[in-house]
């Protein structure tokens, strides 16, 4: 099974397909979609759901798992998270995938066994549990990749249990 | 010019569009588009995706105005609010037409001359200005006419200052 965790925003949106089989999980890409804080948001969104629907098609996932939104501070920034995984959403649909949609807690909790766990540590145990040399990229990289570890972990316990 | 207003909702989105000429402007359409709470979110957002498509395709208008999300109480509704404007806005970019948002105060400050108007005065306000019989539909419909008749006036007063 092919888990495509997405960490949603405007200026920059967090992709990682994990492979999920019976050991661990392959990292089959990972990256960062960007659009210009210079453009207005409306051409940013279809700028996001254009990546996103070309990224599902190349990469062919049977899930999204995606980091739910979560006021902070900031509720402006909220606001345009909360548009960005709207356009998730929407090209998961379009595309017939379904979305699991997990709290930061919850992805915490699932890779760190620690839902207040820093933003460093999750990179940390998401690069070990991954067996990748290490974690350089931007946090939304992480970040996307622990949704994905989150959702192979719950999906395997839902099995295990059924 | 015809001006698209929109006040977004997972549930409703109100819609309507003004033909905005010298003297009072006129309603070319209006009305409410639905979604079911049946279904999924990643489903209905794909719903209101392809019906304002639809509706951007058969009225031609040449902007849309936006009644920004605003937060009150309740957040978890704040965050569908938000992802269903964003679903509004790339349906704006798609259709290659710019979008221009209004706060709910701003919007009242322009049809009622008073920001803090409430839903039964800015409808009531809404009705006159447009001469119509009564607005009958639902308090969304109302908001969407409120929110194109700002950005009409807006315009217009631009236009004169400039």
């Amino acid at each position: 099974m092919f888990v495509l965790g997405i960490d949603p925003g405007l200026t920059r949106t967090g992709f990682g397909v994990l492979a999920v089989g019976r050991g661990v999980p392959r990292v089959v890409t990972a990256g960062v979609l960007h659009t210009s804080p210079d453009d207005p948001a409306p051409q940013r969104l279809a700028e996001l759901h254009r990546d996103l629907l070309e990224l599902i098609e190349e990469t062919s996932p049977q899930v999204m798992a995606l980091e739910r939104v979560f006021i902070r501070r900031n509720i402006t920034n909220a606001m345009t998270v909360a548009r960005a995984s709207g356009i998730a959403m929407l090209a998961a649909a379009e595309s017939g995938i379904p979305v699991r949609e997990y709290t930061p807690t919850a992805v915490k909790l699932a890779v760190a066994g620690d839902g207040n766990a820093d933003k460093a540590q999750v990179a940390s145990l998401v690069s070990r549990r991954l067996r990748l040399e290490a974690l350089d990229g931007p946090a939304d990289l992480a970040d996307a990749l622990a949704v994905a570890l989150c959702h192979a972990q719950q999906s395997r316990i839902e099995e295990a249990v059924s």
